[in-house]
């Protein structure tokens, strides 16, 4: 049986501003490659003899840019109403295709080793077909304190562990314990299973989710390739996280560890670091005029002209008639601004 | 007899980039006050009692933005027909009017002490009506290497000394010696001269330069205020400063050393140091967004947002399509950049 793609794409787009907005959050901008990273996702997911046409969940503002960019590809829409975190948007996915394994995936994540990821893929399945709930850990390279953490349990196959404690983004001292304990990955937010498991253990442990997104799709109204689902029912659902709501909780539930490259991206920090660099360290996207200056960042685009004299580490990035500028290594202090506007 | 101002109009624009341009050089612009520095130099010499009408020496691609600003106050426009430098340029102003005590003056100079600047000029004029020359000297309050300097002799009025010698631009070391010594001033490119004074000591050291705008103005063409020089003869006149060509040696040349705010505000540093800070050290014209930003320098025209987040001594100029950004210190730098255009 061919597996459904979820993709989800609900970003909001405030952590990589300006570039990315409201009307086009980062899922939609060529940012590490010079495809977007929804181009990016759809392509890990595009090979037919795996995969089945991908299942979209996402904003309605965003449906023309999504058509533009799957470029005549099939795919089914389901247009959320409202944002209500990942629990209810998955929901509508397993109780869309209740008899399939969804894969379920961030539109707006890195993966640089694709084969890794579809052998991870391969390994974990026969878990999924016996109604195991699977989640990827990524090998940790860092203490990031931007990410999640698995502690992993018994080994079930040579790379999938049962799951046995999810950890929030953790101090910094609280990372680099875990990194030299080892047993840890992060959380990447990416899942496999069979949409029956997913939506047994959503009646278990978040009913009130099912119950609402259930209504929903009952009352949902269908165009073509898209559905709506019925806001009036999905405003009820609890706008709880898929981990919180389900993950945490369940009883079988299993860590598949893959070392692919990974990186959400959630920050100008994040995306300075995989970025090629030339020879003085900068890495430049649009106009940018230089004297004396290592280690910089700097995107620009319609048409703005970046002069740097006598910088290092800085990250310059122009949009539209915003221009952002900090030092690597702030931008976790990005949101001070957005908050502002 | 009153005095005719001859105001100097010929800068190129480079070391403001990207604010100034070649189309609007620094002169034009409102910088270090909400009036532009053309606006600036034509309030100075406005009082009718001591100041006739002045005559404004300019690049005729400049025309219309003077007569805006000058905002239908009578002048007399001697537009150049190619950039020639100070001595010619001041020559034809000498040719036409030549029984008239002029103050020459650039029309890019910040002062901010203008009752200083007219009491000197009413104490050095018996001595430019005896057919001295007298150049402007400014009580030097730092080592700066970006200025010219005088050394003084010889008390000739209380304020006025005779010119003993001119010093180029110095290297920090002989500018620290000359502070300590004492004696010296910086040349600050203003003027006071009767015209028979400055074509006399013309004729006696650069007769090159007077023959070719004699001609010039002999062959010029003239509409209403304008007068238009023959080009073919203004463009055999050496281009040579008047400091080179006239003061460093002529016989009688004076120095009316005062003390009045003065910038030739050469650089963005220059003008960092005029502008008022917040209580975080900041000066932001334009709209400007911070978290955790101290003594930056932002200018943002043409409605441009700029965010800052985590940096200190930082310029940021914002103008068209162009932003500049680099740390105070290093706008001497800024010509590298403008060379890259």
């Amino acid at each position: 049986m061919k597996i459904i793609p979820v993709i989800l794409s609900g970003g909001s787009g405030t952590r990589l501003w300006p570039l990315s907005t409201p009307e086009t959050p980062k899922q939609f901008l060529p940012l590490a490659s010079s495809a977007t990273m929804f181009e990016e996702t759809l392509a890990r997911v595009a090979d037919s003899t795996r995969f089945a046409p991908p299942l979209i969940v996402a904003n309605a503002r965003h449906e023309a840019l999504m058509r533009s960019q799957l470029a005549g590809k099939p795919a089914t829409f389901l247009l959320e109403p409202c944002a209500r975190n990942t629990a209810p948007a998955i929901a509508l996915a397993a109780l869309h295709a209740p008899d399939s394994l969804l894969l379920v995936m961030p539109s707006d994540h890195v993966i640089e080793n694709v084969a890794a990821f579809h052998a991870i893929i391969a390994e974990a399945e026969e878990l999924a077909d016996a109604d195991w709930l699977i989640t990827f850990g990524i090998t940790p390279h860092a203490p990031e304190t931007g990410y999640g953490y698995i502690h992993m349990g018994e080994p079930l196959l040579p790379h999938v562990r049962r799951a046995h404690r999810f950890v929030e983004k953790p101090k910094q001292e609280v990372a680099e314990t875990m990194l030299h304990e080892g047993g840890y990955v992060w959380n990447a937010g990416i899942f496999l299973f069979h949409a029956r498991a997913y939506l047994a253990a959503l009646a278990k442990h978040d009913p009130a989710c099912l119950k609402a997104c259930e209504a929903a799709m009952r009352n949902a109204r269908k165009e073509g390739d898209v559905i709506h689902p019925a806001e009036a029912d999905f405003a009820q659902a609890p706008s709880d996280s898929i981990d919180y709501a389900v993950m945490e909780k369940a009883a079988h539930v299993a860590v598949a560890q893959v070392d692919m490259g990974w990186s959400d991206l959630g920050s100008w920090d994040a995306l300075a670091d995989l970025l090629p660099k030339d020879a003085a360290g900068n890495a430049f996207q649009g106009h940018v005029l230089t004297h004396d200056t290592r280690n910089c960042v700097v995107r620009s685009v319609a048409g703005k002209r970046i002069a740097l004299i006598g910088v290092e580490d800085l990250v310059v990035i122009a949009s539209g008639d915003d221009i952002l500028i900090m030092p690597k290594g702030q931008s976790q202090a990005v949101k001070k601004i957005v908050e502002q506007l």
